[in-house]
């Protein structure tokens, strides 16, 4: 930290101090920011206070503090009840909203910042409290583009990897939303792997080699690079293998789950979506075209 | 290719030349193996022959030529009446089966070989014909390791990632079969996350550096490394982060589907198995606890 330069950063008000408001609170106080905390208790202020900021006692005396004021809280709830409590002294400054909210709640705070004469930024915080101010830190931001540049060198101070992914407001929530299934999906289908090579005495160190530090990064990783234009286009070319192909190969891992003597539910649900591809016109292209059925409102 | 030195590299046979046992003959061939092959429509040994290889006309002739014969055929009853074909030819020299096949159809054929005084290692080729010979070509063996260990030379011949996964046969098949079904579990995740941020204009394009690039690497895979333990020693402790948790958080993912008017079978059945867990009586402990439902051979 270069103590000289803490006179030309800009103040920033950090609202919420739980664990993660209070590491993010900790990262501006760290990286020099003038920096005002407020939290509904006001204990949690305290340790923030010893460590440099400076407290306020009521939401308009944090907002009017700083022309940045982040929000941390637990839900869309609670982020609109500070927004709201700071009111009229948020006029011309920014929110930065980094609570959990859904898609259609992050579109709906920028009127309600507006309303206050506020812009309003929202984001996801993607790691957890521990790397708070690091390098590996990753932030998702999304919504006004000039609200994020203008605000960009001021954020870097709570980690090294920032990304703005589009001007819907809802973007950062939706990519964390479908990154967590992505990643559920991908555990799910590593567990069942695990369990199904368990059954000939393979164990996790055994098989983590293999499926974790070979098959995902060389295989999977780059097929799924590789459909990029598949999906983008719409265009399912099925000459290096096809939907059919995979179903009966589905089938295999079906009867060899059960003649192992485990559960069934995975390769079960991985044969019903390739059915599904199947019975929506896609047999005969590639496995990619179950996009097509995935996009579609109909339940399962 | 060191010709100088192919009088001392052993004979090989290869049976069986559709695209990919041609592939393995090519590669023998190419490495300088005096190389014999066979196949059941003896047009498809021209080529190979051109190459350089010597074509057998019965199989007792081909097993005869070498100490070494590799089978690839479609299936395991190809590869059996192979070997039966061969008979008596093949006692004192080694089968090795690339052939797909069942981890019992495996472990049955060890006996089927023996029978002919023959020893037998069963294998899987892991990538496709394009690459076979090699660097980046993957094989996994699986039975006897005195077999595997005399074998090992010849077999590099193949390509360059050659993995032994222990002594029972079925083994390799099974490795096969399970990263078939980690690679599809993971596309679905990947395919249902590209639909869902696709509902806010997001394309496959802005989204594989976030899910490709930085979260199966970054997050996901080390994650999965971390379980290792807990998988193998079946104690899930769950401070941080519970499958309770994740459920909740689950139960976002399928409703944020279904507000952007997309399918909703991924996070149903990603909801499904974490109720089951919880059924199970893991609710408490971390994600993992879930491969104690998946060991269970109960139908979903």
């Amino acid at each position: 930290m270069d103590k000289t330069a803490a006179h030309d950063l800009a103040p920033v008000t950090v609202a919420g101090l739980g664990p993660m408001g209070a590491a993010l609170a900790a990262a501006f106080v760290d990286r020099g920011h003038p920096t005002t905390v407020w939290n509904r208790s006001a204990a949690k202020a305290r340790p923030l206070v010893a460590r440099g900021a400076r407290h306020a006692q009521t939401l308009p005396e944090a907002a009017g503090a700083s022309p940045l004021l982040v929000i941390c809280v637990t839900d869309y709830a609670a982020a609109k009840s500070i927004i709201e409590g700071a009111g009229d002294a948020l006029a011309g400054r920014t929110v930065v909203n980094l609570s959990s909210s859904t898609p259609e709640e992050a579109r709906e705070a920028v009127g309600l910042a507006a309303g206050f004469g506020a812009a309003y930024l929202d984001g996801t915080i993607m790691v957890p409290v521990h790397v708070i101010g690091g390098p590996e830190a990753v932030f998702f931001y999304s919504g006004s583009r000039p609200v994020y540049d203008a605000q960009l060198e001021t954020l870097r101070a709570l980690g090294g990897d920032v990304r703005f992914l589009g001007d819907d407001p809802g973007l950062a929530v939706l990519y964390n939303t479908a990154l967590l299934g992505l990643m559920w999906a991908t555990a799910n289908g590593y567990l069942h792997a695990a369990a199904l090579v368990g059954t000939a005495g393979a164990t996790a160190a055994d098989f983590a080699p293999v499926g974790l530090d070979w098959l995902l990064p060389s295989v999977v990783i780059p097929i799924l690079h590789g459909a990029t234009k598949e999906i983008d286009e719409g265009v399912y070319p099925g000459d290096a293998g096809t939907v059919r192909m995979n179903l009966n190969a589905a089938d295999h891992l079906l009867e060899t789950s059960r003649a192992q003597g485990i559960s069934t539910h995975v390769p079960r649900f991985l044969k019903d979506m390739l059915e599904r591809t199947v019975e929506a016109g896609y047999g005969d292209g590639s496995y990619m075209g179950m996009i097509e059925v995935l996009r579609r409102p109909a339940e399962g």
